[in-house]
């Protein structure tokens, strides 16, 4: 008998080890931090409440799961867009690895300038001829084959002044306040001005988001049966440029739902913070503010990429949290590198 | 003892049975029917087999779910088409709601033969002038707006053959083809000719198909700051046709991966059956034949609307089911209702 009782006592308090165990590592719990790359800023804050809000069943501002969609930006949002936006040296080298079938670049510009790595003819081009080249390179062949080249690149390009993948030039928070939203029941979705079909083919593998919830620029698309094989072909001319007004549209277009919560860093940002705030019940507009030029860079109102200037005037009377890159984030990359390091 | 035992052996035999009640109703197993109102026919069998085939981890054939796509039309496919497409009925219904602050239509073709009843004045009117009132119908209001016009329409609305509520005029077979196909890890989505809009507002009830996941045509979106709020106007103008060609590449636009499943009725379907049927590894094409003049409709080829033509000439050679709904169709509509009856 007393033998039982102690093995009894012996089981209980493996079963409350265990409890206590699961109660230190379960999601809403005192203990556990689901967002550890945030120190205890107004930005963490104002998240952590905003999901309690509209998670919590009992909440005047309790929000049914299939209604919980989260908007992220990616250049500046997710990942970093300095010295100017990753697509950008994609571009070069689609421009660089096409050459060969286009000898007359080696003397027209702005595909000249490319070839000779002359970055002051190239930042002196118009925007039409620099749009024009875009299109060409990301242009002139299937989606299926687009997908590869884009992979295959990112499998060797690394970024030009940290030396590492751009792939690993991602927010470590941002990862987290992914993570955390889809914990609680959010669909993420990436709303992009960069190219839909530059996204895609690493955005699950980074970000967890699969293809289908990635909205962005996108090129004109041609079917058609080609040496008797059904292809869709991607055609030099822009389809639509998902900035600005833009983004509330294409959301619509795309989700066809307003989102509880977006997040972006630009005012190309700035609609699709307005649009998602300016919904019935509890909102969430987020501005990451690149403060940072230790860890990463510093800019907003005079940047030529990822500028923020209204955004930074109505921040505050529009409710949006400014989160402050050099004081809220402990850790910028997942792998800790400053930019310069090796 | 013996009373331990009896009672043991009840136990016994009730979790025996509990197993076998489990087993019975268990996707997968031999006595488990997924489909029960489809006959023993080779697309029910087509169907199972396929689905067997992708998710079994043995298999030659494994897809990995996220890569487990299936596309539907919905007019003809998810839901009755006939006499007309249900949207017309509601493009009709919203002329003559909107006709009161119009006063002009009663004098202006095609407007004036909607208010006057005028099927014969309409049906010779050209597609152009058609597509011009048909723009008017559906734009106007704001996206939020629209979305609640076409839910009060439905629940008011009936079909004019059968007096049923349009949304129960979809077809029972395929209701439990979606709920099959969820229950082994596909992601259904609707690439529908008609109108984006007037699908969302009901998808996910009637088809568990969230808005998010219906592609379809599209009007011209205008984001605006309207009395100090946020909204998105709808247009007009058409946008995109997703029709022929066209629903390939908005199926490229919108999810950006191959399906590996589609089903169609008509024409308007081949390119999208052409599409996800050329990719690589086991794929299915569907297409509903409406064969059933008693219970539901019976056309093909010289259908005005539905047309389907080149699908049936092709659909042995291409490997596409035909699914001849009058024998392999236990049940058309949920209600069992005849076209007719009241």
């Amino acid at each position: 008998m007393g033998n039982t009782y102690r093995y009894r006592g012996f089981v209980l308090t493996l079963f409350l080890g265990f409890l206590s165990v699961g109660c230190a590592t379960r999601p809403g719990s005192e203990t556990y931090d689901p967002l550890p790359s945030w120190n205890d800023g107004p930005s963490k804050q104002g998240i952590v409440e905003f999901v309690r809000d509209v998670t919590d069943a009992n909440s005047a501002h309790y929000v049914e799961p299939s209604e919980r969609i989260a908007v992220f930006d990616n250049d500046g949002t997710l990942w970093a867009e300095k010295p100017i936006y990753s697509q950008f040296f994609f571009i070069l080298d689609r421009i660089r690895a096409m050459a060969p079938d286009h000898p007359q670049w080696k003397s027209t510009q702005p595909f000249q300038a490319v070839l000779e790595n002359d970055f002051e003819t190239l930042a002196a081009t118009d925007r039409d001829a620099l749009a024009y080249m875009m299109g060409i390179a990301v242009s002139g062949t299937t989606t299926e084959e687009f997908e590869e080249t884009v992979k295959n690149w990112l499998a060797t390009a690394s970024h030009p002044v940290t030396g590492q993948p751009y792939t690993s030039m991602v927010y470590q928070p941002m990862l987290e306040l992914l993570d955390y939203l889809k914990a609680n029941g959010f669909t993420n979705f990436i709303v992009s001005g960069g190219g839909i079909g530059f996204i895609r083919p690493w955005s699950e593998a980074v970000y967890g988001i699969p293809p289908e919830r990635v909205i962005g620029s996108s090129m004109e698309l041609k079917y058609e049966i080609l040496d008797g094989k059904a292809v869709i072909q991607r055609k030099p001319q822009l389809h639509f440029l998902n900035d600005k007004a833009g983004k509330p549209v294409s959301i619509e277009r795309f989700i066809g739902r307003r989102p509880i919560l977006a997040a972006g860093n630009s005012d190309g940002d700035y609609q699709m913070l307005e649009w998602t705030t300016a919904g019935k019940g509890r909102r969430l507009g987020l501005l990451v503010h690149h403060t940072d030029a230790e860890r990463e860079w510093a800019y907003d109102r005079d940047s030529s990429s990822g500028r923020l200037d209204r955004g930074l005037d109505n921040a505050a009377t529009n409710d949006w949290l400014l989160i402050d890159m050099a004081s809220e984030w402990k850790l910028v990359f997942p792998s800790a590198r400053l930019p310069g390091s090796e």
